[in-house]
């Protein structure tokens, strides 16, 4: 069984990032692996088993670092039961199905089982933008209940500037500060509530870069830190123990172009993101309900398999 | 005795903030003192008290929040002893004299005495710009040793650009970060080491907002910081419980125009100073020697006084 | 198939308070549920899966806040399995029973895992009254280990006096304190037993007011704090982000008649529990095993299923 | 010189309890080496200066385990200076003078000292019944700024009824809680203030039974905890070693006769106070300002000497 | 059923300590099963049932404090499926084929996992000797990082001696200390990196004596600390409360005759382990993947079972 | 004013290490300054002032990094009073003398004041040998007291035998432990009580190298720390910024030729040393009296001098 167009189709497009987001690529990649079984040929169980493999390793190497991506081939491969063709084929078309659903309605999920931690009153401070922290405000908003926001503009680029106007377009009342002041203000916050851009095996959370560092104040401070992030930031790799590779971005974010002449010969580290331990982290909100981010590892198992191999390998004894 | 027109003149110029800076400020009053003592007339020792007093309230008043002026009053009147206006005199010019012979080998002596904390091959992390914590590591780097900095930005005003630039110069290598980014890059740092605004009789240092969040990231990171501060940041008010008040300033230097007009009715807090607590500090660096931040204190009430009076109020009960 | 009429006499038993207790609850819950199945009519699969649902409904209306009750619905349902109405009824029949079998031996086999801990000499120090806690402090007698009690009175209603009692009918030698005078006597204590009112799926244990602030203490001086509470104690609601909701209870719990006429308008404030977070609490002690905090979310699910939908609802993507 | 009648009137009255109180016991130590200054027959500055150390004997011997009555004789012997009778006792006379009407002040320069850092809208928790912490209040109040208060009962005694009663007086809002509920509301405080019974040379305060407690709770919650004490209650015995006695109290003050009797061979311990280490609290406020606890032992120093031996010992080697 | 004479030969070596390590014991243990189900004769399903449970119960009794063996029988046996004859026998086989393969590939695969999280340039700590530990270290090296190391000696049978030499073979440049500098040297370490005697269900590691104070002292300077341990020595009694027995060595270890002599009765105490509670531990790196120690519960119920009662049991109640 | 032949001696003496220990060095050096004070001849105070400061130089060089060497050259030096030689000579003589008086009862003192701390029945922990911590417990068992003791063997050279025999002699049972097995034994303890190689003006403590692990470990058991040193340790440069230089010993103290021979090319280090920060330490026992480590600078400053220029220095300007 060949690796169908449309999977080599949906391949090129995430490659050149025509589709993009987390949540896009995932659920394009579940659809490409439906079409694949649905439409490839295979003379038997063998070659249809091979040809997904081959179809979900072509969509991998697209983007080796993305973390949605291998999610969606995992969850699909995993769910390819039976013995004969048919059986084999429904069980991957069904699979897919299911995750696109899920993942469609993932970030309302989500965000009804976060509000329940938020009581009328309380006061939140966010980092960076969020879609998935976001989520967990409106719905307490839409229950009724009165919350308003400490937002950091979150360094270099600003993303809290996105936080506050969704904020303010919910009706939640917003102080906007630069990171430095955070620590300042969590007095006055009841709880710290960030997104998260992967979670690793060992429980850390990997997420904009500040990250950590308000983890520690918030422990200082006595105050709770949830992370939000649908399943699909799971990064079962990290459960072999791959390493989460930090991008590094231009110093241009940091610094103009002015200044950069006006410095000289000084460096400019640009890092996207930080890692912040569990034990600075009171919950993960997932829309499979909220977990302490030391167990979170049995969800990527449960969800995403054991992963000592990869389920698009061939068999064999790597780690991937 | 009268206040001498040249107190007035002192005064009018640091009210303009002609006079600014906080040893400039402290050396004109100390000065002005000097002329009120050399030549004010005065009939009686009590008269030359009265008249020291009434100098000391007027150069006082013209900006009361600051901290090296009221040191300064509080130096200089503390050494006025004896029994006849001639001895009296001489006292305050000779306290005067030294005061201001002090203040101006201060940095120097305390930027060799911190340069004792840096070993050869460190790494100190900087917050904002302190000429102090500059001159602990430009005598290091005189006595020979290797220095390297990573220097944060220091939001919103980013005088870490300054500190960077004037590092470069002593030759130490620089790498600039976003103040998000100081948690990741502590484990590279040997110490941290920032400057203060204040100092107050709990220990507690003020500084430029964004410390007392780094002091707790140091201390999770096992990394210690140090404060490099002239004694003339000691606040002894805070003695009598004075509370230090912390300037809010401008929101436009957290946000510009256009972002202002995008986020709608967003507010904004601008707090200049945050406060860290002793037990986050390591070492507090004068010229005087360094001290843990436990003990400075101790250093307040014997260069200052017992502070229950200001030297310049008439004899009473009041706490200042 | 309609709810039964023994359901609806179960269930107006415990909405009077007639049962009462968290295992009289879930058994009598359990056990209505199997007369439903046994003895509802049902012409096929769906209708005796409505009906089971509703009776389900009609018993956890009764009272919403109660933690066992709705765990005994959970574990009924969920082992409904089949496709014809004998299989479903005798899968519910069965489930029901093991349920309660279960139930009848919980606190015995969770008194012999939590005296695994103890060992001869050791000495406790308990919060008010726990029959899990006790029950761990009995099995290690009964292994003939030498076992001392520190208990703490637990005010306002001082349970304390009760855990007194039958400590020393136990046989172990008890010291009784007032609350304030917990954290002294820690340094003699080798464990902090307490037991549970829930634990939520974040790790977080519900318990008597007072036990938040005893396990801070107990981290303070080196002593590891164990909670003993059955399975029924754990509260899958909270998986979806349902809050625990803290019961408060009559001021004159805390002040008598004489000291209110007395005080005037004094506010006066009776919660009955608070939170413990899972990082000040070394082990959970169930009838399963004893497991870390963090880990319980995980016996949770597998006990009481994901909880995203209640297995009494009918079929929809509320989360509850 | 013999100790004079009066000495022996007042070391009578102290000993049968008839004066009472810390600052009347020293008050009225004070007021009886005046007068033994004063009245006292003395051939030469040898015999004075015995007679002044055995009136001292006498006074310290009547109450062993008080910590004013200690300081008032320190305070004043030190001030004993020259060479000749008439210099001496003037001395002597001037210092007790000093001593009585510092003390008569204390307790509202005290006020004043420590109401500078409660803000306008903070809330404090308060633990037993402190004179001194509630001038801080009263003073704050009295400034003008809204105070509301979280009271501990403070078992066993339930002083915080005492407290809450004054506070009310002064129009502060109170909310009256049992000590377990402290820790479950310091997330709303934004002070814990509280007295001492007496204060070690190794900055540890000795305070009402569960101050220790609390004092971690606050550290855990974020909360910063000040101690309101006049000088009167250092402890300047503890600078060479002395142990500090805490006082075990009557059992009936914790279970009452009914108790007593259904509980049987329980024992039942109430010590008075207990000790919290100088890490946990962030400043003492005495009337002579306010003091980290780590630096309170050079006020120790300063005011009541050495200590290595007692002024009122005969001279000789002896660590008192 | 009779036991195996296989069985019993396989139990002797054991006893005697023939058969000896970990992992030897482990694959005798499984292999004898395997024999026992391949070549036992047995009328019935009850009746192979009743052998197999025979054959473990012979096997375990050799050595009652191993870990290995048990979990060696507890996997295998909870293979066992199947209503007929043949099916159980192939279940075992195949079980204990499984179980035999991973346990020879174990320490390759977790080595290959725990190298992942080994950076170019990285810096690792050592304690005591552990195969799985630098297992890691030699996977990284393979994968061309370069990696050095600080060896403790740990005292008192200076295990590290052993390790130091295997690094180097490894090409590891290594820096050998005592003990008591472990501390000093970690701000030059990115990893803490030691085995494990055994995993305990609460999450606690039981190794060498000396982790539990390195565990405390990186976490003072902020260096993570791993746990390199196969799954083998998960320990699945402590999930039903069995202490973990630490052994107590000969003193001859801690200090040679001519000491003895000298020292007269001075008692000597010379544990082998001692445990560190997870809180301290930031990962459990075995062959299945890396976890939080709080989770390893939850791979040990997967792998073991549930434990309430062992396999090997003659069906009951008992709690092992 | 030429140096005197005896201070030639005597430095000879201390270089040659014929005169060698703390207090057997300062003795010396306070003795041969008296000498140069009565028989060197000058003809005017200036010329006897520069004749002190020149043979304090040449017994300050002897010994750069000893600490009580320039202690003792400071304390007398700074006694230096007097406007005429004799005047000058007297003041010098008295000082030496004095010191050398509270030197020779220095340690007696201090046993006295450390053995405040110990309650009968306690059970103390020690690391290395120290005169001064063996002071505190001998006075302790001669007030009556029944002490125990944990006493660590201090590899690499094992002082803790030396410790355990002196402590045998007095009459306390002793536990001799590895290093490795401190941190298990710490909750069987009451105190651990160390010595000091000298105390920094930051309050930190140099010790014997393990110190500030078991500092570390005290704080996680609960466990307070206490170091017994005289004044004599407190080291006056590092106010001005002096760095402790920490001493590293032969590699033969670590290893034996053998296991050198077969380690090959590993690196061994040596510190003789280690720094404790002053949080992690609870009290300095001195014979002055106990102090927390933050205000011994204030101790320092008392009896050794502002120190910002040593009194042996020509007057200039110069931080040491």
């Amino acid at each position: 069984m060949d690796v169908h167009p449309d999977v080599e189709r949906t391949a090129e497009s995430i490659a050149t990032m025509e589709t993009r987001g987390a949540a896009a690529i995932a659920d394009a990649a579940a659809a490409a692996l439906a079409t694949q079984a649905r439409e490839g040929e295979a003379a038997d169980p063998a070659e249809f088993r091979a040809g997904m493999r081959a179809a979900a390793r072509r969509l991998r190497e697209t983007r080796p670092t993305a973390v949605s991506l291998p999610n969606a081939l995992r969850y699909v491969l995993r769910g390819m039961q039976g013995e004969d063709v048919t059986t084999l084929r429904d069980s991957v078309v069904d699979c897919a199905e299911t995750f696109r659903y899920d993942l469609d309605r993932a970030q309302d999920r989500l965000g009804r089982i976060g509000a329940g931690r938020l009581r009328d009153g309380d006061v939140v401070m966010t980092h960076c933008h969020s879609t998935d922290a976001l989520a967990c405000v409106e719905a307490a908003v839409e229950q009724g209940k009165h919350v308003e926001a400490y937002v950091k503009e979150t360094r270099p680029r600003q993303q809290g500037h996105i936080t506050a106007k969704e904020l303010r377009e919910m009706g939640v009342p917003v102080t906007l500060v630069v990171d430095n002041a955070a620590h300042r203000y969590l007095d006055e916050c009841d709880h710290v509530l960030v997104g998260a851009d992967s979670i690793a095996a060992d429980g850390s959370v990997i997420n904009k870069i500040g990250t950590a560092g308000l983890a520690v104040s918030a422990r200082d401070r006595g105050v709770p830190i949830v992370v939000a992030a649908g399943t699909i930031k799971i990064h079962p790799d990290t459960l072999t123990g791959a390493a989460v590779e930090i991008e590094h971005r231009d110093e241009a974010e940091v610094i103009d172009d002015e200044t950069r002449a006006e410095l000289g010969d000084v460096d400019v580290l640009n890092p996207a993101f930080d890692v912040t331990p569990p034990r600075h982290i009171d919950a993960i909100v997932t829309e499979r309900g909220q977990f302490p981010p030391e167990s979170i590892v049995t969800l990527m198992r449960e969800l995403f398999g054991d992963a000592v191999e990869a389920p698009w390998q061939e068999p064999g004894d790597g780690v991937p």
